[in-house]
């Protein structure tokens, strides 16, 4: 027992130090390892294959919209970087420089891609000639680098990765549309296979990417009550177009810039899984993007028959679709079950002498730690539904929490009294004006997440100085 | 038909200059961009989507032998390069480096990885303290940098995709079973999937990964009678474990260095594929790995029913399991036969009135042009069949190719002759002296390519010094 106790204290409670408590999941779920590159993180096994099934989740939802994946170089020239002058403004304090190529100086330094609009954008200008070639559609996987100071493992590491779709088109009506497609992919992927609800808004001028006309965000809420910014989309218009001289010639034999976006989703969705959905026996994965779903655990296996039996069990799942392991290492039952709790495995199949005897299987959800026994025969079907119920459960859970952590303040002194003393969003409205964002930090150290595109009228003025509103914001402390 | 003729003329012929045949081919059948940023290369929707296939089905090779992947940081603290001493020498050359992170200079330079051993290396001495962590079988999708001076698209570019397989172990046993395990797995791979031919050998001293015992390799015959490396498979014994202290308790409980291995294939695979069956006419993909295998071109397809057969037969067809497109565009059919041939989509499936009037379509073949007219019902069926034909067909040829262009040489005259004159691999028997692969390289330009598994004895002496022969040597010229 001694053991199992040890398994279980590795790991801070959450309501103790929360901060403290994500980073032991991190390392105790086994997602990730230190490395002597500083900023920089080893993802584990357990870590790459929840990433590679975000990444097959997504592609796939991406490719049903169209969208088609290249490969663009990881270094971006000094002079092509400066071409659009918010983007370099934006970007130029936090991006890794090379300046030399085996033993020579470079005549000119290459920054690694913090992002890529302007590797795109200068493809684009080659690759691009008449409306036949629009709109473009392409998307790519890799990593991406910048220079953060303080770091923690997939909310902010020097090095992350991500996709990041660029898009071009004739009109600036396919490219708003495009922007809310993909912000409409995220939200779908984020609330179907993550179990994360999220609130869709636009951003701020203030808190928009460096170069876009608009920026859309999904935001997400965390356990803790702070926000996580878990995927963004970028309408261009044609800023980057003209920087870059990328032009079409039209329908009607004109010469016409055009419309552009990007967008992207990160590793830090994967900080967003463990922060809504993680406990304090550790991490609670989500059923459609568990890489194992299922952990069949034997119990006495040296007694005659249980493995045999386990085995049995465990190839009718795997043929009934379902992801599933076998536990068949030496530790204790009680150890196994530990672990599976920390890994976040969503379900475990207990089976012993005396279920084998009875013929039934004792089957555990990690979420809430509901017990069903199950007679062996029916477990092919039966853990099916219950995997389905399970990510079902976890996403009303992740919405009721939210939504009982949304706020609304329509007086400045509630509205700061709010922000600061109960965890989650805060709807106020708004005057348009950044120096109310301005305060409001410094006051608080809330930022405008987004104004969402799911408005109510709360008040006639600013929370913040008493000017007449033109919109509600949502606000909240941010990762 | 001028259009038609121009797409065919627009590469040049490979009988008139290689060099231009591919790279013509590179651009023409899309697979490839030219960028600004000098030496890197833009992979096009048609380059990455062979790539994901090739991604796909070597990383399904790879985890049936129990493979789990992980991802790295992407930079190389200096003092951790030097570690190892062959490799920091075999590396600094042509590595890129960081030395700004911001507006900041760094205390510690960063290399771009160009490799990844260290890093690996760093991460498991952390990471495996006991016999119960071992063996660990790693692997990474990524990209790395060398900074080559002169490059050519997907042969060697300053920045190229790649896996590598990097695993630690407790015996020097079980380290070798590695090693030669994932060098049959290329072979199969590239036999099997790209219908590609290779001689697996193991490289001199001379020619081995800085930091490596033994080097594996496998090797394949261009149409031009160039050798290309195309994959390599490397036992590091305990050197790497050594320099970095990645020791684990045995059963019999004392401290000992693990023994590593490391192996990679790379995008030049891609150049492999298309110097191997590539025509006058573009790109031959091999079925298996070919992102469409089946163009569905309409003739006359404005005519009364043509394009609603066309998309019947390709529903039909992908239901059969065919990755299958149609051709709707405006274009000529000639021009769209241009194009299929171009890029190298392996079938056409050609559809006009006269066709549907009696009840049948002609499928053409890209390989050897072969036409068969094939009753629009039974496409689902002798399609696949006719995929398959070609697949065994293609690796038959490459190998009949392959085999007439092996040649043995006992003297020195006759080998520099055979060397110098018929293009492809003389075998010849050798001493195990680098002065004498220094003097055959000098003489000829030719590399020892590999000490074949399949030896022959030739003859009792060494092809070019006359001292007794150790072994057997493939030699050739190579990219």
């Amino acid at each position: 027992m001694a053991k199992e106790k040890k398994l279980v204290e590795a790991i801070t409670s959450m309501e103790e130090d929360f901060a403290q408590w994500y980073t032991d999941v991190c390392v105790k779920a086994d997602l990730i390892g230190y490395t002597s590159v500083k900023g920089c993180m080893a993802i584990k096994p357990a870590g790459y294959a929840l990433w590679e099934n975000i990444q097959a989740d997504l592609d796939a939802r991406f490719k049903a919209t169209g969208v088609q994946n290249v490969y663009m170089p990881m270094f971006i020239p000094e002079s092509l970087l400066q071409k659009e002058k918010d983007h370099i403004e934006g970007f130029a304090p936090e991006v890794a420089w090379v300046t030399h190529g085996g033993l020579d100086k470079l005549t000119e330094r290459l920054c690694v891609r913090p992002t890529s609009e302007t590797l795109f954008c200068d493809f684009y200008a080659k690759d691009i000639q008449s409306h036949r070639d629009l709109p473009r559609v392409y998307n790519q996987w890799c990593s991406v680098v910048r220079w953060e100071k303080t770091t923690r493992p997939f909310l902010r590491s020097r090095e992350f990765l991500w996709q990041e779709g660029h898009t071009a088109h004739a009109t600036a009506e396919e490219a708003e549309e495009r922007t809310i497609q993909m912000l409409n992919v995220y939200t779908d992927f984020l609330q179907d296979d993550l179990a994360i609800p999220v609130i869709q808004g636009r951003k701020t001028d203030k808190e928009k990417f460096a170069g876009a006309e608009a920026t859309y965000t999904v935001e997400a809420l965390m356990h803790d009550g702070k926000a996580l910014q878990s995927g963004t989309s970028h309408n261009f218009g044609q800023g980057f177009a003209k920087a870059f001289n990328v032009q079409f010639t039209d329908k009607d034999n004109t010469l016409k810039y055009v419309h552009q976006t990007s967008w992207g989703m990160t590793t830090r969705v994967i900080g967003a899984l463990i922060m809504v959905h993680g406990d304090n026996s550790g991490l609670v994965m989500p059923p459609r993007i568990a890489p194992t779903q299922v952990m069949v655990i034997p119990i006495r296996q040296d007694a005659a028959g249980v493995m045999d039996k386990a085995i049995e069990v465990k190839d009718a799942l795997a043929a009934a679709g379902v992801r599933v392991n076998i536990d068949a290492t030496e530790k204790s039952p009680g150890w196994k079950f530990s672990e599976q709790e920390m890994r976040g495995i969503p379900v475990r199949v207990e089976l012993g002498p005396k279920d084998i005897e009875a013929g039934t299987a004792v089957v555990v959800r990690r979420d809430d730690r509901s017990k069903e026994v199950v007679a062996i025969e029916d477990l092919p079907v039966r853990v099916p539904q219950i995997l389905e119920e399970m990510q079902a459960a976890m996403y009303e859970r992740a919405k009721a929490f939210r939504d009982s952590h949304l706020y609304e303040a329509t007086d400045y002194e509630t509205f700061v009294d709010t922000i600061n003393n109960k965890p989650g969003f805060v709807n106020a409205m708004w005057c348009g004006d950044a120096a109310c964002e301005a305060k409001i930090k410094e006051d608080t150290t809330a930022t405008s997440r987004c104004m969402p595109f799911e408005q109510k009228h709360l008040s006639d003025v600013c929370v913040c100085c008493g000017k007449p509103a033109k919109i509600m914001v949502t606000w909240g402390k941010a990762y």
